[in-house]
C-alpha cells in the first residue's frame, strides 16, 4: 500500500536550549540524550517497517551531512538533500517535494522532525498510515498532538468537523493555526478540547503541496522550478547554490498552511511525544530515580538532592550536590551550566549573548 | 619592649569544610582564598613590625613543612617545629613552649592560628601588645572575639571582673569556657553581653604555661620534659618521634585552660575576625558584587543570580548560572560541588563519606 510513501526528515541545525551540550557543530538531533542512539538515529529507526531506507530522505546542511550519514549508514547517500544555507521550513518542504516528485509523480510524503521524542512508536506508525490514506484523498494532513498541559512553547491547531475516518483514526478539518500563545490563551485552548499542538509533522501528496506553492508562494515556486529543471543533472548543486541565495526565508506554517485549502488534522493522543526542547523537558521523557533526580554520566553524590538533573560528560569527575532542588547542572568540560529548572528556557538567551559578543563555547 | 615575645603559628592539617578546594595535601591554610597570599602567608605577614622573622615559629606536620616554608622563605627553617603526628593542640602548645623556653627562659609566647582571617591588622597588633603586657603580670591570656551573631560553630568564654587595663585594653577574668552551644544557648550568650568567642589564640609566659602542664597534665608534661632533654641535640627528631607515639591526643582548652589559674580574656571587638571555616563564611570576609555574588576565578555569566558563590580553578572554563540564589558552586577540575549556602557546613560529611568509602578526591 505504501509504495508511493516517502519520509523526509528535517535535520538542520538548532537546539540552543540544550546548550552547552548542543553546539553549532553538534546540534540537538545528533545528541545521545535519550538513549544510546542520537535523536536523529531514533527518528530514522522509528520508520523501520513502514519505509524502506531508500524511501527516507534527509534535508540538512552541508556541514552536518557527513556526520548524519555516518550515524545512519543504511540511508543512501543520494537521499541526503543539502540546503546551501537555511531558508526556513517552506523551502525545505519545497525542495524535498521537487526531488521526490521527479522520482515518483504519485508520491505521498511525510515531513518529520529529527529531534523529537516519541514513546509509542507503534502508535506513531499507525498515525502515519492513517495520514497517508487521508493524503491520498487530497488532504494536506497535519499531525497534531493532543495537549497534556497548557504549553506556551508550541503553536496550536484548532480542529473543526470530522472529514472522515482513516485507518480507524478521525481526521478533522483545520479551522485555524495559532502561534505560541500566552499562558491564559494556552489554558483556554487546553480546556476547549478542540485544539492540538502543532507537531511540525505533515503528510501530503507532493503534487498537492506543490500546487499550494504555485498558488501561495509564486516567487519561491519559480525558484523551485528552476532547481527542478537542473535536478539530477551535473548543474544541480550550482543551480541550487545560486537560487538559494535569493530565497526569502519563510516557514511552512505561515507561508502555506495557514491559508491552504483542504487542510486536515489528526489530533494524536497517547504518542508520548516531546520536543525535548530544553533541559527540563527531559524529566517528561526519562525515568527519574527515587528522589526524582535524573543523573546522566559522571560520578554523582547527592545529599538532600531532589528533582534535579545532573549531566556530566567526563565520567571521572565527581559531582556533589548538597541541599538542592529543581536544579539543572550540566557539565561539558569547557562549560558548566547551573540553572533553576523553571528557567531552563532562558538558556537560549545565554547562547544568544555568547553569539552577540563573539565568544567561544557555542 | 617585645624582645622576649615569640609567635607560634599552628599550621597543621584540616579545613574539610572548604573541600573540594582544601585537600589532605593542600589544607586550608595553604589556600589562596582571600587574597594573592595564602591564609598562612597572610597570618605571617600580619605579624610584621611586631615580631622579627626569627621570633616566629610554625608547628606543622612533616608533609606540609616544605610547602609552608616555600610560601614564607623569610622564616628560618629551624623555626619550623615538626610534629611527627597530630596529637591535639595541648601537645602543640607544650612542644612550642619547650622549644622557646630553651631559647629564652623569659619568653612570652602567643599561640596563633594559620587559617583565620583578620581584617583590621593594626587593631590585631594592638591586641597582641596588650595581651603581652597582661601575660607579663602572670595571666594566661585568651584572645576573645566579641560575638556579632549567635554562632553555634564556636566555643564561648564568659568574662568576669576586670583585672586591669593594659595598653588601653580591658583585661577580664575568665569565669568559664563553654563548648559549641546549641542555637538557644548561643542566643542567650549573645544577649548576655559578657561572652566572647574563643578564637583559639592565647598569650602567656612559657614558664607559666609549662607550670600548668606540670600541674594538670603530668603525663604529657613528663613526655615534654623527655623531648626537652633531647632538644637541640642530634637525638631530637628520634626522641620526638618515639615520645609522640605515646602522647594522648588532647586539646589545650580541655586539657589546660578550663581548670587553669589566672586565666584572663581580652574580648576584642572590631577585629573583623573570621575563621573562614566554610564556603558560606567567605561572604563575611570578601566584598560581593552588586547582586551579592562572590565570583572567584573562571569566566562567569550570571543571569538572575543572587547571593551566590562561584569559585572556578580553570580560568578557561565558562560557568553559567541562571535563576539561582544562595547557591555555592565550586569547580576544582576533578570535583564539582553545588551546594545550598545554608548547607555548606555539611561538606564535611561528604569528605567523611569519601574517606570512609576509600574514594579519591580527598
Amino acid at each position: 500500500m505504501t509504495d508511493h510513501y516517502y519520509a523526509v526528515i528535517m535535520a538542520g541545525g538548532g537546539g540552543t536550549r540544550l546548550w552547552p551540550l548542543s553546539r553549532q557543530a553538534r546540534p540537538k538531533q545528533m545528541l545521545r540524550l535519550i538513549s544510546e542512539d542520537s535523536l536523529f538515529q531514533v527518528a530514522v529507526k522509528r520508520l523501520e517497517g513502514l519505509f524502506a531506507p531508500d524511501h527516507i530522505y534527509v534535508v540538512t546542511g552541508k556541514e552536518l551531512a557527513n556526520d548524519l550519514s555516518e550515524q545512519c549508514p543504511n540511508l543512501p547517500k543520494e537521499n541526503f538533500i543539502l540546503e546551501p544555507m537555511p531558508r526556513g521550513t517552506a523551502s525545505v518542504v519545497g525542495l524535498a517535494a521537487v526531488a521526490i516528485q521527479q522520482r515518483d509523480p504519485n508520491a505521498v510524503m511525510v515531513m518529520l522532525t529529527a529531534d523529537h521524542f516519541i514513546a509509542n512508536v507503534a502508535h506513531f506508525q499507525q498515525l502515519l498510515r492513517a495520514a497517508y490514506a487521508a493524503a491520498l484523498d487530497g488532504y494536506l494532513v497535519t499531525l497534531g498532538i493532543a495537549p497534556t498541559y497548557a504549553a506556551t512553547g508550541y503553536g496550536y491547531i484548532q480542529a473543526g468537523e470530522q472529514l472522515g475516518i482513516y485507518q480507524g483514526m478521525g481526521v478533522q478539518r483545520v479551522l485555524r493555526f495559532k502561534e505560541k500563545p500566552d499562558e491564559a490563551c494556552a489554558q483556554q485552548m487546553l480546556q476547549s478540547g478542540d485544539h492540538a499542538w502543532n507537531s511540525g509533522m505533515f503528510v501530503w501528496k507532493t503534487d498537492a503541496i506543490l500546487a499550494e506553492f504555485a498558488r501561495q508562494m509564486p516567487a519561491l515556486n519559480a525558484q523551485l522550478q528552476e532547481v527542478a529543471q537542473a535536478w539530477g543533472s551535473p548543474r544541480q548543486a550550482d543551480v541550487l547554490d545560486q537560487v538559494w541565495q535569493q530565497v526569502k526565508p519563510e516557514t511552512i506554517d505561515y507561508g502555506i498552511m495557514e491559508d491552504a485549502q483542504n487542510v486536515a488534522v489528526i489530533p494524536a493522543a497517547g504518542l508520548g511525544w516531546s520536543d525535548v526542547g530544553s533541559w527540563d523537558s527531559l524529566f517528561d521523557v526519562l525515568p527519574t530515580d527515587e528522589n526524582g533526580n535524573l543523573v546522566m554520566g559522571g560520578h554523582h553524590i547527592g545529599l538532600d538532592t531532589r528533582s534535579s538533573l545532573v549531566y556530566v560528560e567526563n565520567e571521572r569527575r565527581l559531582i556533589v550536590t548538597l541541599g538542592v532542588e529543581d536544579l539543572i547542572v550540566v557539565d561539558t568540560g569547557d562549560v558548566l551550566l547551573v540553572c533553576r529548572k523553571d528557567q531552563a528556557q532562558k538558556v537560549r538567551q545565554v547562547v544568544h549573548h555568547l553569539k552577540q559578543t563573539n565568544q567561544a563555547y557555542i
